[in-house]
């Protein structure tokens, strides 16, 4: 089998507070990590300039790492509509910047994302930590939520992107480790 | 009395398929119009380059016509969530062009722009429409319900750029017109 070419994916986490990243390159198996972290913005700056901190990290993490497509959390449309506006008011400006760099981009649900890293949709925020670490071969599990989650969304697309059956049972095989 | 400095307002009515934009100068009771328009993307475009278009429009408006300020319609948290996240995401990239170029922005409720332009917060589209032609001695008002309400945002913070009772009088002496 040859090797397939690599994809090397965004995962963002918007939210205005802090935005979770998480770069990763998969070829055929293997994934790696290229880096990851938060975007923090402080509550006492104006909103317009949170969004625009948030705007520049994403465009500076295109600029130095040119990633093939970004993947991003679908916002839950739940109880507390408010948060979900903020999200997407982050997810706007996220997006925006991808767009402006012809970045794809793709969203996923919580749900999908923990299907695809960790074999189910029910997965809890701790179990999704421990598979980002073991996938991506870490030393230890993130210990940011937003960057974990991040790197999960990454991972999610990355498995996307090859052939269905092969990133379902790649998913799988970890998920029994 | 001296006249008061003159202060130019961006005002926004954010939307994914469009984004109305007026720009109003605003000195002592004197109003006037520097432009006004739509930003139109389509729906055959992936949301990102949606955004972007947007976020362009928006940058270019700020290069051109350097506004002091930008208003922007709050959104109303109704029945529609996914309408209302939707704005958000097309407010999140407004914003974040805004904030990367030091504009201040404002929000501005649809009751509380009625009741700047027209004296009462109930006020219907057409009246919203007529106002604004009337305030900024327009030869008919706005045809797109977009830019009326983008201009109607421009004068509601140029009126409460003012002192409040300043403001409040040219409204009501307006709307007794």
């Amino acid at each position: 089998m040859t090797a397939r070419p690599q994809i090397r994916v965004l995962g963002i986490d918007p939210g205005t507070a802090s935005t979770g990243f998480g770069i990763v390159d998969s070829r055929a198996q293997q994934l790696t990590t290229v880096c990851g972290g938060v975007i923090s913005t402080t509550t006492d700056s104006p909103l317009e300039q949170r969004l625009a901190a948030i705007a520049a990290g994403i465009d500076h993490l295109l600029d130095e790492h040119s990633p093939d497509a970004l993947a991003i959390e679908e916002v839950y449309f739940g109880r507390n509509v408010r948060s979900a506006f903020a999200v997407g008011q982050a997810r706007g400006a996220v997006l925006a910047s991808a767009g402006g760099r012809d970045i794809p981009c793709f969203s996923y649900t919580p749900q999908a994302v923990k299907l695809a890293v960790c074999g189910s949709g029910a997965a809890r925020k701790d179990q999704v930590q421990r598979m980002v670490g073991s996938l991506l071969s870490l030393a230890e599990p993130p210990q940011s939520d937003h960057a974990a989650d991040a790197l999960a969304l990454a991972i999610c697309h990355a498995f996307r992107a090859r052939p269905v059956a092969e990133g379902v049972r790649a998913a799988a095989q970890n998920a029994n480790r």
